[in-house]
């Protein structure tokens, strides 16, 4: 049956997430999670459903729409329909968190099966000591910990820095530098192999010639593809097939709004029919913003569940989108009125 | 004396250039040029002036603003003020042209005194061969070809197609593939050089973390700059020292809306200031659209001429920017009633 779009709207929605920190790093101290959010309507009861996650002002300059619709004829792997695909969690450790939160979310996420933990560093290099310390000392030293700096060091800098910190066994270096500077992570990625500390970058990486670029000069030892930065799901299936070929893990960058929602598609495909290994490799998720989308992400001991509805996870409630329309939702005017 | 910006306003001036074929390429077959412009009111009679060039689409997601003051304080050498400083055309050789005026164009550019010419290519391998042959013989062995491919190919048939090209001698191939791939141009660059055939690149390169990289990895043999592409005057000046450091000359791009006017201040300050060297040096030049400007670039003898008004030469007349104003301006006014 073919149907005809008969309408598209796209709305500007902006959740305040900077009043609690979430996201807080060591170059966004401030962010306000938002979204450029597409529906097509069509002649016949089919809706489409796409958005791409910004931090409030790149909504204004333009959206890539990722509206994408498939059957549940995939082929899910026994494995992956029982234990899911793992995961990652971010929500733990934002640089703008106090050590006794840092450490109450740690203990917390262990009890919930939690194992491996993202923690936000390049502030301040005495400052991310302790708070290493102090996580390796609840997390243990069989779990996992990566370390993210969001491109705030230059070369040198970066790697100065991370040997100040391999005393706590990160497993990546997360955007150390510039994250067009490709010939800088090969340099960063040579001198920290000897820590067993892998560099880790992409969720800001625009198409498939940077990250071949980035695999050719051995400059990542793990692939962060992202669903909205990347254009199309093309082009994330393109640096996934390059990955395999390189025999470099994808661990992709998800949270902000939506992201984890479509990520799981692009992971499970991934797994299912180009890697087919989970060793290295665990996908990011970061518990906020799930409650306005009408088929959220499913978290179980750790894990991204498959999705069972059909389509690519992004319908937002409309409800959500209405009291978060920049500038004109409830949330924005009574905000604005302060 | 210190004074206070009062207004700003940004219009959308695009040209229509699209009807004869100016500006087309083996990427742009059908462009109107067109520019972002920004004016900046202030408390006493000084007025500011920016731009910067898009393609139309472009002012639509955004401007940057290169508003930019200074005096004519500047030590120009007494060469360059006699003299002026070297320049090159593209206006004779877009990808549009039909033979015969590609070498009218060609005969008349030399009886102005042009020496150096840059053509484009990359549609198709025959009619390449066909119109480089054209303007080899029209122009004389002792006269200067550049080719200009747009980003047409992948790696591998850039260098096989340039090959083809070789016997007529061209000085550089232009954007022979993706501007994003740093390691393709070293490759490409490495096959070309027993050829005499150095790679050109930088229009579409956005910052100088992407140029200290195409200079590390000896990927360009010439620097091509762009004023609007770049952000400020101060990520240009940034690859102007590097490209010093690297020895390798800064030929920039120019043409668009306005990019001439602007670049002549970049490429003098190179000259006066940092390189100190016209070897294999030379500006780009194309012939339309400067009438708009109050104060536009003057060639003398394929020279731009040092600019005497003070400012950044980017302001335009405002009856040029009431009709080309998008979508109302008279210009496009009319063109849609047809």
């Amino acid at each position: 049956m073919l149907s005809v779009i008969r309408d598209l709207t796209v709305k500007d929605v902006r959740f305040p997430t900077s009043v609690e920190q979430l996201g807080s790093d060591a170059m966004h101290t401030d962010p306000d999670y938002s979204a450029a959010y597409v529906v097509l309507e069509t002649d016949c009861n089919l809706r489409g459903f796409g958005l791409t996650f910004t931090l409030g002002k790149g909504t204004e300059i333009g959206e890539k729409n990722s509206s994408y619709k498939y059957g549940k004829h995939c082929l899910f792997t026994h494995q992956m329909l029982m234990e899911g695909y793992p995961a990652y969690t971010t929500s733990c450790a934002w640089i703008g968190y106090s050590d006794q939160l840092l450490q109450q979310l740690c203990t917390d996420a262990l009890r919930s099966g939690w194992t491996k933990f993202k923690v936000k560093v390049g502030a301040d290099l005495e400052d991310d000591v302790r708070r290493c310390r102090l996580i390796r000392e609840t997390i243990g030293p069989n779990n996992t910990m990566m370390i993210d700096a969001n491109q705030r060091w230059d070369v040198a800098e970066a790697i100065e820095w991370v040997s100040r910190l391999a005393e706590f066994k990160p497993l990546w270096i997360e955007e150390p530098t510039s994250p067009d500077d490709i010939l800088g992570h090969a340099t960063i990625s040579k001198a920290l192999a000897p820590y067993g500390i892998g560099v880790a970058t992409g969720e800001q990486c625009h198409n498939r010639v940077m990250f071949k670029q980035f695999l050719q000069a051995a400059a990542l030892q793990f692939v962060q593809i992202d669903a909205c930065r990347l254009g199309s799901v093309n082009e994330n299936l393109a640096v996934l097939l390059m990955a395999h070929k390189f025999k470099v893990p994808v661990c992709p960058h998800a949270g902000g709004v939506g992201l984890c929602e479509l990520m799981q598609h692009l992971i499970l495909f991934d797994y299912i029919c180009v890697s087919v290994s989970l060793s290295n490799r665990m996908c990011e998720f970061v518990d906020h913003l799930h409650e306005h989308f009408t088929s959220p992400v499913v978290i179980q001991n750790a894990c991204y569940m498959p999705p069972k509805d059909p389509g690519y996870s992004c319908e937002m409630f409309e409800s959500s989108v209405r009291r978060h329309q920049f500038p004109d939702g409830d949330v924005w005017r009574l905000d604005m009125k302060k």
